[in-house]
Protein backbone atom coordinates (compact mmCIF):
# COMPACT_ATOMS: atom_id res chain seq x y z
CA UNK A 1 0.00 0.00 0.00
CA UNK A 2 1.48 3.83 -0.78
CA UNK A 3 0.49 6.46 1.58
CA UNK A 4 1.43 10.48 0.63
CA UNK A 5 1.32 12.39 3.65
CA UNK A 6 1.19 16.06 2.92
CA UNK A 7 2.48 18.31 5.85
CA UNK A 8 0.41 21.60 6.17
CA UNK A 9 0.76 24.77 8.19
CA UNK A 10 -2.19 27.04 8.11
CA UNK A 11 -2.53 30.21 9.77
CA UNK A 12 -4.32 29.00 13.15
CA UNK A 13 -7.14 31.48 12.40
CA UNK A 14 -7.71 29.57 9.08
CA UNK A 15 -7.80 26.18 10.28
CA UNK A 16 -11.39 25.31 10.81
CA UNK A 17 -12.13 26.65 7.10
CA UNK A 18 -9.24 24.47 5.80
CA UNK A 19 -10.69 21.68 7.69
CA UNK A 20 -14.13 22.53 6.26
CA UNK A 21 -13.03 22.65 2.73
CA UNK A 22 -12.00 19.24 3.16
CA UNK A 23 -15.60 17.71 4.49
CA UNK A 24 -16.94 20.16 1.90
CA UNK A 25 -14.89 18.54 -0.96
CA UNK A 26 -16.31 17.57 -4.06
CA UNK A 27 -15.57 13.71 -3.70
CA UNK A 28 -13.97 13.01 -7.07
CA UNK A 29 -10.98 11.33 -5.81
CA UNK A 30 -13.14 8.40 -4.81
CA UNK A 31 -13.40 7.41 -8.49
CA UNK A 32 -9.81 6.99 -9.34
CA UNK A 33 -8.30 3.63 -9.70
CA UNK A 34 -6.29 2.01 -6.64
CA UNK A 35 -7.79 4.88 -4.31
CA UNK A 36 -8.28 3.42 -0.65
CA UNK A 37 -8.93 6.59 1.32
CA UNK A 38 -8.12 10.32 2.44
CA UNK A 39 -7.56 11.18 5.91
CA UNK A 40 -7.44 15.04 7.35
CA UNK A 41 -5.84 14.67 11.02
CA UNK A 42 -5.07 18.16 13.10
CA UNK A 43 -2.90 18.42 15.69
CA UNK A 44 -4.16 18.53 19.11
CA UNK A 45 -1.68 20.94 20.50
CA UNK A 46 -1.57 23.22 17.51
CA UNK A 47 -4.11 23.82 15.66
CA UNK A 48 -2.05 24.98 12.38
CA UNK A 49 -0.78 21.46 11.77
CA UNK A 50 -2.72 19.97 9.39
CA UNK A 51 -1.78 16.37 7.69
CA UNK A 52 -3.69 14.88 4.96
CA UNK A 53 -3.21 11.36 3.98
CA UNK A 54 -4.05 9.43 1.05
CA UNK A 55 -3.85 5.79 0.70
CA UNK A 56 -3.39 4.12 -2.45
CA UNK A 57 -2.84 0.82 -4.25
CA UNK A 58 0.21 1.48 -5.56
CA UNK A 59 2.38 4.69 -6.60
CA UNK A 60 1.12 4.83 -10.22
CA UNK A 61 -2.64 5.23 -9.37
CA UNK A 62 -1.35 7.90 -7.09
CA UNK A 63 0.99 9.55 -9.97
CA UNK A 64 -2.50 9.20 -12.31
CA UNK A 65 -4.46 11.11 -9.87
CA UNK A 66 -2.12 13.99 -9.57
CA UNK A 67 -1.90 14.54 -13.17
CA UNK A 68 -5.63 13.79 -13.85
CA UNK A 69 -8.01 16.70 -14.45
CA UNK A 70 -10.05 15.58 -11.27
CA UNK A 71 -7.31 16.45 -9.20
CA UNK A 72 -6.58 20.51 -10.68
CA UNK A 73 -10.74 20.57 -10.42
CA UNK A 74 -10.27 19.80 -6.85
CA UNK A 75 -7.71 22.16 -6.03
CA UNK A 76 -9.28 24.70 -7.63
CA UNK A 77 -11.82 24.50 -5.53
CA UNK A 78 -10.33 25.47 -2.62
CA UNK A 79 -11.25 28.79 -1.15
CA UNK A 80 -8.42 31.67 -2.17
CA UNK A 81 -8.48 32.97 0.90
CA UNK A 82 -7.41 29.42 2.61
CA UNK A 83 -5.04 28.82 0.03
CA UNK A 84 -3.28 31.76 0.91
CA UNK A 85 -3.24 30.44 4.05
CA UNK A 86 -1.71 27.09 3.72
CA UNK A 87 2.11 26.58 3.41
CA UNK A 88 3.39 22.39 2.50
CA UNK A 89 5.30 22.05 4.88
CA UNK A 90 6.61 18.48 4.00
CA UNK A 91 5.47 15.95 1.37
CA UNK A 92 6.37 12.32 2.26
CA UNK A 93 5.71 9.47 -0.01
CA UNK A 94 5.68 6.00 1.78
CA UNK A 95 4.87 2.25 1.67
CA UNK A 96 3.11 0.41 4.33
CA UNK A 97 5.08 -2.03 6.12
CA UNK A 98 2.61 -3.43 8.79
CA UNK A 99 -0.90 -2.59 8.84
CA UNK A 100 -3.34 -4.89 11.64
CA UNK A 101 -6.99 -5.40 10.43
CA UNK A 102 -9.42 -2.58 11.57
CA UNK A 103 -11.08 -3.61 14.53
CA UNK A 104 -13.82 -0.45 13.63
CA UNK A 105 -14.19 0.72 10.65
CA UNK A 106 -15.16 4.37 11.04
CA UNK B 1 -11.16 9.21 16.26
CA UNK B 2 -7.86 9.39 17.88
CA UNK B 3 -4.67 9.04 16.25
CA UNK B 4 -0.87 8.86 17.16
CA UNK B 5 2.14 9.42 14.96
CA UNK B 6 5.53 8.54 16.32
CA UNK B 7 8.00 9.48 13.51
CA UNK B 8 11.22 7.14 14.39
CA UNK B 9 14.88 7.82 13.08
CA UNK B 10 16.55 4.69 12.60
CA UNK B 11 20.05 3.83 11.22
CA UNK B 12 19.58 3.01 8.01
CA UNK B 13 21.14 -0.35 8.26
CA UNK B 14 18.84 -1.86 10.83
CA UNK B 15 15.86 -0.30 9.04
CA UNK B 16 15.07 -3.91 8.04
CA UNK B 17 15.04 -5.06 11.28
CA UNK B 18 12.65 -2.20 12.66
CA UNK B 19 10.29 -3.61 9.83
CA UNK B 20 10.56 -7.11 10.63
CA UNK B 21 10.44 -6.52 14.58
CA UNK B 22 7.02 -5.06 13.69
CA UNK B 23 5.75 -7.51 11.59
CA UNK B 24 6.63 -10.41 14.19
CA UNK B 25 5.19 -8.23 17.20
CA UNK B 26 3.04 -10.49 19.78
CA UNK B 27 -0.24 -8.14 18.98
CA UNK B 28 -1.18 -7.50 22.05
CA UNK B 29 -2.62 -3.88 21.54
CA UNK B 30 -5.44 -5.60 19.54
CA UNK B 31 -7.31 -6.65 22.25
CA UNK B 32 -7.40 -2.99 23.90
CA UNK B 33 -10.75 -0.99 24.14
CA UNK B 34 -10.84 1.40 21.53
CA UNK B 35 -8.27 -0.30 19.50
CA UNK B 36 -8.97 0.88 15.63
CA UNK B 37 -5.38 -0.26 13.70
CA UNK B 38 -1.88 0.15 13.68
CA UNK B 39 0.37 0.91 10.64
CA UNK B 40 3.83 1.08 9.79
CA UNK B 41 4.73 3.19 6.68
CA UNK B 42 8.65 4.05 5.51
CA UNK B 43 9.48 6.65 3.54
CA UNK B 44 10.75 5.75 -0.67
CA UNK B 45 14.00 8.04 -0.24
CA UNK B 46 14.84 7.64 2.95
CA UNK B 47 14.92 4.19 4.79
CA UNK B 48 15.86 5.75 8.02
CA UNK B 49 12.64 7.59 8.33
CA UNK B 50 9.61 5.46 9.69
CA UNK B 51 5.96 6.06 10.95
CA UNK B 52 4.19 4.03 13.37
CA UNK B 53 0.48 5.41 13.68
CA UNK B 54 -1.87 4.18 15.60
CA UNK B 55 -5.52 5.05 15.55
CA UNK B 56 -7.90 4.49 18.37
CA UNK B 57 -11.73 5.65 19.28
CA UNK B 58 -10.55 8.31 21.51
CA UNK B 59 -7.75 9.64 23.26
CA UNK B 60 -8.53 7.86 27.01
CA UNK B 61 -7.89 4.78 24.85
CA UNK B 62 -4.94 5.29 23.96
CA UNK B 63 -3.53 6.78 27.40
CA UNK B 64 -5.17 3.23 28.82
CA UNK B 65 -3.04 1.21 26.58
CA UNK B 66 0.27 3.43 27.39
CA UNK B 67 -0.11 2.55 30.86
CA UNK B 68 -0.91 -1.02 30.42
CA UNK B 69 1.27 -4.12 31.50
CA UNK B 70 1.01 -5.06 27.60
CA UNK B 71 2.35 -1.94 26.23
CA UNK B 72 5.90 -2.64 28.55
CA UNK B 73 5.95 -6.39 27.58
CA UNK B 74 5.54 -5.09 23.81
CA UNK B 75 8.24 -2.68 24.15
CA UNK B 76 10.44 -5.00 26.05
CA UNK B 77 10.31 -7.75 22.89
CA UNK B 78 12.35 -5.06 20.68
CA UNK B 79 15.78 -6.61 20.09
CA UNK B 80 18.22 -4.17 22.36
CA UNK B 81 20.40 -3.90 18.72
CA UNK B 82 17.16 -2.57 17.40
CA UNK B 83 15.94 0.00 20.38
CA UNK B 84 19.72 1.76 20.37
CA UNK B 85 19.08 2.07 16.81
CA UNK B 86 16.06 3.95 16.83
CA UNK B 87 15.15 7.37 17.96
CA UNK B 88 12.23 9.41 18.37
CA UNK B 89 11.93 12.31 16.49
CA UNK B 90 8.33 13.53 17.09
CA UNK B 91 5.09 12.44 18.68
CA UNK B 92 2.23 13.76 17.35
CA UNK B 93 -1.18 13.20 18.62
CA UNK B 94 -3.92 13.84 16.36
CA UNK B 95 -7.81 13.72 15.29
CA UNK B 96 -9.24 12.50 12.48
CA UNK B 97 -11.15 15.69 11.18
CA UNK B 98 -12.47 13.91 7.74
CA UNK B 99 -11.82 10.45 6.35
CA UNK B 100 -13.60 8.62 3.60
CA UNK B 101 -14.60 5.28 3.80
CA UNK B 102 -12.17 2.46 2.77
CA UNK B 103 -12.11 1.38 -0.74
CA UNK B 104 -9.99 -1.50 -0.33
CA UNK B 105 -9.20 -3.18 2.88
CA UNK B 106 -6.21 -4.44 3.54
Amino acid sequence: MYVSVSRLRVEPERSDELVAAFQGRAGLVESHDGFIDLQVWRSDRDPSEVLMVSRWEDRDSFTAYMRSADHRVSHARIPAAVKDAITLERLEQMHTQMHTYDVVAE
